[in-house]
């Protein structure tokens, strides 16, 4: 049985990949599963249809049977627990990948949403400016912080699994900020997760559904 | 062998067991897992031999024998998984607790803790209480998707899991702040979490290292 993802109808960020569903898309793609996508609208998110899978209202969502999930690092962790090629077989160098997982989604991507929506929803305001600095500063540390420890092997810790895969996707909601410029090891890194067949897989199918859309 | 975990040496909290070593000490309460904890200093934190254990210069970490993990949120998941108390047997079942770790760490806990970030760090600006009152707002919609899902269930998903133990961790951060008089139900669920044997045992465990440390 196939599994079923959903993912934004119209994406918001124009099939740039940086919507939730991509770091699920690239990990099916990572481990061989195939899929099926159901596209929801923003109204319909909403709704409690799709809150009865997602009490936040938001994508994705991971149905496979009886069970449904959702927040994109839980799914991630689950795809790689069934399937071999997200995280390492021996047990100690699993629960360090997941520790990059959780690292992620805790440590990393919270100033880096906080510049995201600082820079939708606070553009007009006076104080815009000197905040965002705020922020950047604190974005600046975790990035040195992980650069440093990165130094210049492939991946965080032995080869590429799961925890790789998050980062890199938080890594990536920076693109166009000139922040990452600064940090050539991490660009690299980025780099070279974005030459994987399972990203370039990936992102091409969530792109196909921004042009198929737009062309609509 | 005990695993070691570390807590900071001087309890930014007072004690009151909102520093990061709390949902791991809880944790190791509710699986009955005896450990030690290492006491680190702010400038000990940063120095490179705390960064080996934790990359990110921060508490808590957790050795045991050649493992050693940063990142509560994986310590927590990385504990259920070892012993019995803190996951379902169920396999979807599990899933799901993880699905709600994961949603503490990375949907409901960000805008809570900008909510102290702002409080620390901002309070002298001119605009910071327009500010506060945005990362309320932002605050509050995760609240209400919270307690609509909650509803009158006892916990987030059948029997009591780690990922209401990250949940009532995050919401514990709101005490004092008013925020969560609206929502009562919200309110009897951490009052419940509060009531149980290793949510005590691991609160006087913390409280007595601040204890000792302002009587010293």
């Amino acid at each position: 049985m196939k599994p079923v993802i959903t993912a934004f109808e119209e994406s918001p960020d124009r099939g740039q990949g940086l919507a939730r569903d991509m770091p699920v898309r690239w990990a099916l793609e990572e481990v061989g599963q195939p899929y099926d996508v159901r596209l929801v609208s923003f109204r319909a998110m909403k709704e409690p249809a799709h809150r009865a899978l997602h009490p936040f209202g938001q994508i994705p969502t991971y149905e496979e049977g009886d069970l449904a999930l959702f927040e994109s690092g839980s799914i991630v962790l689950h795809i790689g627990e069934r399937r071999v090629g997200l995280l390492p077989e021996n047990t100690n160098a699993r629960a360090r990948a997941i520790t990059w997982m959780f690292a992620a989604v805790g440590t990393v991507e919270p100033p880096i949403v906080q510049r995201e929506v600082s820079t939708y929803l606070e553009r007009d305001k006076a104080w815009h400016d000197e905040r965002l600095a705020v922020v950047e500063d604190r974005i600046r540390n975790r990035l040195n912080e992980l650069a440093a420890r990165l130094g210049d092997a492939e991946w965080l810790d032995g080869n590429f699994s799961a925890g790789d895969l998050l980062m890199v996707q938080v890594l990536r909601r920076l693109g166009g900020s000139g922040i990452l410029d600064d940090y050539p090891n991490l660009s690299a890194y980025i780099a070279r997760a974005q030459s994987r067949p399972a990203y370039k897989c990936a992102f091409a199918d969530q792109l196909a559904v921004f042009t198929a859309a737009s062309a609509g």
